[in-house]
């Protein structure tokens, strides 16, 4: 199970406590996120990681709809974005929203900081673990994001897919 | 658009007549495809080349049903086949039918000849060709099946889906 919670955050100040914190950098990346119409707890996804020539085809099952903490995951890296994109229309999936980001990902501690800075939405930052123990993962994290400063008011339930879709329109 | 004619053959000699005729040995293939149920024209498949750790999502228009010979092709590699066919599975696609073949592939003169022995149904050999001229690449196949000592009552028009089906099943 993926666990993670979503924090709104100054992307820079943030930057700079993860590295004072002392998480090491593991990279850069160009971010674009097609996602396809598909009724929650489902989310569809292929994602182009520009800088890398990388993507990847995603499949989640929200776990918890409406906090969207807790998550199966199943992902397999593909050889090309549009072809794949291109399968899921023509299997009848239609595109739902596009969500790009600038992502600088951290490691400390087991723990995966996704720093995000969203076009159009900000600064955020996901702080994410991979567990089987659902309620010691999160004490987990909550131990962290208050180490950076994070509160509860600073958390964003809400999905990417969703932020987009409420600010760009249905 | 992809263009093939698919013989029943021997495979013993089909092969001693292909490297006689001077086709270059480009590799063998153990695969697995695991197609999903959809309605024909469209194919869904995803293939596992268990000898190269490769796998495959593709997806399938044929433009000329019932003689099948006539295929609008889309298809990236994935890093995983399980995992793959899982999320396929969850998108609420299900299994339709399983090919296991090995296959010995050649080129020649710009033809890639797929000899095949598979499970069940024994030796076949597809004549394939990529190209825009339909009916100048069909002349052109049947100009080297004719070398090959093939005619047209050894052309076989069902899918390996369809043979597959039709041997083990509803």
């Amino acid at each position: 199970m993926e666990i993670e919670i979503k924090f709104r955050v100054d992307f820079e100040e943030t930057k700079r406590k993860l590295e004072s914190l002392g998480a090491s950098f593991v990279g850069e990346e160009l971010q674009e996120d097609v996602y396809f119409y598909l009724p929650l707890p489902k989310l569809l996804r292929v994602r182009n990681i520009e800088n890398l020539g990388k993507a990847y085809l995603t499949y989640k099952e929200i776990k918890d709809p409406g906090r969207n903490e807790e998550f199966d995951e199943l992902e397999v890296e593909v050889s090309d974005f549009d072809t794949t994109v291109e399968i899921l229309r023509r299997l009848g999936f239609d595109k739902d929203v596009v969500v790009k980001k600038r992502r600088l990902i951290y490691r400390f501690n087991g723990f995966t900081f996704e720093l995000n800075d969203v076009e159009g939405l900000g600064g955020f930052l996901d702080i994410e673990v991979v567990s089987e123990n659902v309620e010691d993962a999160k004490k987990k994290i909550w131990e962290v994001a208050e180490v950076l400063g994070l509160n509860e008011e600073d958390v964003e339930p809400r999905l990417y897919r969703e932020l987009v879709k409420g600010v760009y329109g249905p």
